[in-house]
């Protein structure tokens, strides 16, 4: 083999590379790398860093049953320099671990369970803070008061080339009691480089999705204008609890079996299967064992490689019911519909919440719902709201699985226009949830979901149900539409045919033009009849009619804009009284 | 605030989440994550395998002045599963260093310098094997062979709990020394579920682009049908070697600063700005500490956080070169021309390289190529090759820097179609090479480069300067096209009036016909004469005949389909030898 020997080269050795070789520490690599983590940009810093420690706030909350309370405020230092304070009603963090959560990349407690969250890496709020520290060198003040304990303030700074917190300052605060009200709460601030600008993917934005998704969340926020927005509580109940899951048998690969095999506590087969996987009762594993040639009491140090992949085949043929669900905690349909109902101008509503799923052995639902017409603008693409664990998602819309499932589905046939390959055009919103115990995310940053054909089909499925109730509502709206122009051609002509008879055989014109008038709209009568009742519409072949998840508003002004209507109760009375006149054509459902 | 005490709720408490609190390993994180790696599914997992491996490889020889000869082998061993083989002839790894490389994520040479490679993060080839552990269970066996020393094979697991290898032999095996030709190497086994499918984004797509963009690299593939591939040696030599370079003041942070001046073995301000950063000569340290009312004798410990600010803004207003760029080593517009001219059957090709620019401090620098016309498809889109460091990117397009930037770049200026915010339509193939001592990836998989707008900005004007040429080429073409119709026109009638003048005057008809087809052609002569000469075309207002980055074809048989003149001198002479056909209008420019 020819070998080049230029002066200029160094030609390093096995030895001399060897010598360079090292470890390089989490936080130094992602410091490099901070666009992983959504620190692209001094925008979208900023944003990021607050969204970090909003959903820490109310997974905190939610997690030690206490309706959130969250307080944003965006302090402009310098042209761009900003501080960011946050802070929350949730149960404190107690002093010990205060450093770790913020000052250390990779740790938390949410990374290694099977629960419902809305973190669950253990990096985001201590990547705020070495972003921080990173552009103005200064470190994170976070103060923190547990119930019956004075509050406590710890100031630090992370040592990115070792991954772990330098505490500066760790010191009792009382005066800072006053703080919580509630008597518990943490309060992060971060100083960093920011630009702060409204409109889209911007704190607000994020602020405002963020309520839509969480009505039993208050939100305080102080603008860099010294302006509060209040986005107040809705529901004054917190969602059901999302309960902890252990893994399912199926959703494992052979290497995390073999693994789960080796850490396990149990020490026959039996109980490892009923113990640590969901779903095995002591049939199913016997079921299993059998299959695999062995039984219950094989002692797990016997299993060996081959017998796990035995143990592995015999489980995938094994029947095995899916996961439990109530790990799964929906918005649900009715309050996705008031969600969207409060936030777009549109005249037609559907939603749909899926029936549980498995991806990877990891359950998740998707819920979608959809706007469309009304005051929304006509000539433009779609507009896709995604969220995920109630988290709303603001950036890398086109890597994102919910967007590619609103592409791929044939809005067409539900009578809408779309280019090949994109999403539909027209006055259309969607929205995509997706709840999982774990969401697979395509970026540390938690911008976009992974495009997993088992999600991409749910979603796909959840949309397509929403696309069959608009492709009803817009047939019959055109059916409507049809007869009514039919009947105004009747309307045209009956003054005259009156006036003709009346003329050649003397008949009543005023009598004729009623009888005849009658005639027409009974003819016509088809489309506004079914139209006109309480809420009940298209309930002939269209079948809407008694379908709980449409909402249809002809008059947009009646649409309520009192925030107390959002989620609550209340939506049902205000709606009933609307519906009764007759002449608006106002449908409201409940 | 009220409280929701529901009897279903756990209502965790600070200290009871406190006990949860724990640290999550990096190899735990990724293994969680694996589609952050480029391990989505098994097709995309197989080609990201080898994607690390050959890129090390490659790395490894380059490093050490070898010229690479990789093996690739792919092997089913039953219907999903698979064992990849890859083998170099590199210089071998140290026997201590083997397992930290191929066990252990975040672990290498080439984070914690700048310095232009393949790899940089220490994750790739560990990944792999993690992979291939937790799909299969089996282990990872790597045999190195260092100059002087006899082989040796290391079969390790990782333990991902700890980030850890685990060694499960390690032993001498002289009988594979007869594996390494060259008396040094490294070979690589990993088994792996997996799936095999040729076409887009197959490893065979992969290792084709690799070879165009590495034509010093020799390439064998032998793949699952046991088929070999050949991708021999293009150019003898070595490209330039990529000088490592130091931290460019005007590309840091005030954070990373501060960080520097802390961890400095210098002890005064003067040392650390000369020695610690590329570009500062003495007089530029004096310029930057005068700057921050500071000298160069000033004690690096003196200086707090104030006074690194100081410093921090003195760097900002003092001019300071851009770094030097011999860290970079672009494919250059002649190779690049080549490489497209061999795989794509256009007519028309033009380069440019862009002079090196800086984002974040970082040294870059875009080479661009295009291929218009000839037999690529008239209706599809335009196809975008995206390359980074010589490696190609396959996956993640839509999200590229580089695919944005032809997408903003005005093709509709240069005669082509081109929708709204998209890329263009028609027969034309678009080649982005980014190099850099750091490329911001968006993702740890590699696939796409980060939206930097610095980076952006270079793309498209390398685009436009193709662009041009091409818009030229286009524009001739049409003024040819005409003048050519207006001859034929001409040809048409000359006949008829040579035999009608013979009639009416009795001039010869042969004489005339002769010399009115010699008047017609020196009347439309403008567009061919000029297209005609060797190689220098369209060179009057058209200038295009003195560029060195074009190259015109006409007739598509005569593109050499022969490896050897893919990027050798030989593609001169045999361009040149065609060129001098009159009939043919082969135009070959070199």
């Amino acid at each position: 083999m020819p070998k080049t020997k230029k002066k200029t080269r160094s030609n390093a050795t096995a030895e001399t590379m060897a010598a360079d070789q090292r470890d390089i520490s989490v936080s130094e690599f992602f410091a490099k790398n901070r666009h992983l983590l959504g620190f692209d940009n001094a925008r979208k810093a900023m944003l990021t860093a607050i969204k970090e420690a909003v959903d820490n706030a109310l997974d905190a909350c939610e997690e030690a049953g206490i309706l959130p309370h969250v307080y944003v405020r965006v302090l402009q230092v310098n042209e761009s320099r900003f501080k960011l304070i946050i802070r929350d009603n949730g149960p404190g963090i107690v002093r010990e671990q205060i450093e770790n959560i913020f000052g250390k990349l990779l740790y938390g407690s949410k990374f290694h369970r099977l629960k419902m969250s809305r973190g669950q890496q253990g990096i985001g709020i201590s990547a705020a803070g070495m972003y921080g520290l990173m552009t103005t060198g200064k470190p994170v003040v976070i103060i923190s008061k547990v119930k019956r304990k004075k509050a406590h303030e710890v100031v630090l700074k992370m040592d990115t080339s070792k991954n772990r917190p330098t505490v500066i300052s760790d010191t009792e605060h009382p005066e800072d009691d006053k703080l919580f009200e509630d008597g518990h709460g943490t309060q992060v601030t971060i100083e960093l480089e920011g630009k702060y600008q409204k409109g889209r993917q911007s704190i607000d934005e994020y602020l405002e999705q963020t309520a839509i998704a969480n009505p039993h969340a208050r939100i305080t926020y102080v603008t860099p204008a010294n302006e509060t927005v209040e986005f107040p509580r809705v529901i004054d109940e917190l969602p059901e609890e999302p309960k902890e899951i252990k893994p399912h048998p199926k959703g494992i690969e052979l290497g995390t079996l073999i693994q789960m095999l080796e850490r396990t506590d149990q020490r026959q087969l039996g109980g490892f299967l009923t113990k640590d996987f969901c779903r095995v009762g002591a049939t199913k594993a016997r079921e299993i064992t059998k299959g695999a040639g062995m039984t219950g009491q094989t002692w797990i140090k016997t299993v060996g490689h081959t017998e796990a992949e035995k143990l592995y085949d015999s489980i995938q043929k094994t029947r095995i019911i899916a996961p439990n669900t109530d790990c799964l905690v929906p918005i649900g349909s009715k309050a996705l519909l008031a969600g969207l109902l409060k936030e777009v101008k549109a005249e037609f509503f559907a939603a749909s919440t899926r029936p549980p799923n498995v991806y990877r052995g990891n359950p998740f639902q998707i819920e979608v719902a959809i706007g469309y017409g009304g005051g929304l603008g006509r000539d433009d693409s779609a507009k896709v709201l995604r969220f995920a664990n109630r988290v709303p998602l603001l950036y890398s819309q086109s890597s994102c699985c919910s967007f590619k499932a609103v592409a791929e589905t044939s809005w067409k046939n539900y009578g809408l226009t779309q280019p090949r390959n994109a999403i539909p055009s027209g006055p259309l919103v969607v929205m995509v949830h997706m709840v999982s115990v774990w969401v697979p995310f395509t970026s540390e940053s938690k911008e976009a979901i992974a495009d997993y054909d088992e999600i991409r089909k749910e979603m796909k499925l959840a949309l397509q149900e929403c696309g069959r109730k608009l492709g009803t509502y817009l047939r019959r709206r055109k059916r409507m539409e049809r007869e009514s122009e039919r009947r105004s051609v009747f309307e045209r002509y009956i003054g005259e045919i009156s006036r003709c008879c009346n003329s050649i055989v003397g008949a009543d014109t005023d009598k004729l033009y009623k009888a005849l008038m009658k005639q027409a709209k009974r003819r016509t009568d088809e489309a506004d009849s079914k139209l006109d009742d309480e809420g009940r519409v298209l309930d002939d072949n269209g079948r809407l009619g008694s379908d709980e998840g449409v909402i249809i508003v002809d008059d947009l002004q009646d649409i309520p804009d009192q925030e107390d209507t959002l989620f609550g109760k209340s939506t049902k009375k205000k709606k009933r009284k609307t519906t009764k006149k007759k002449t608006s054509r106002k449908r409201g459902k409940n």
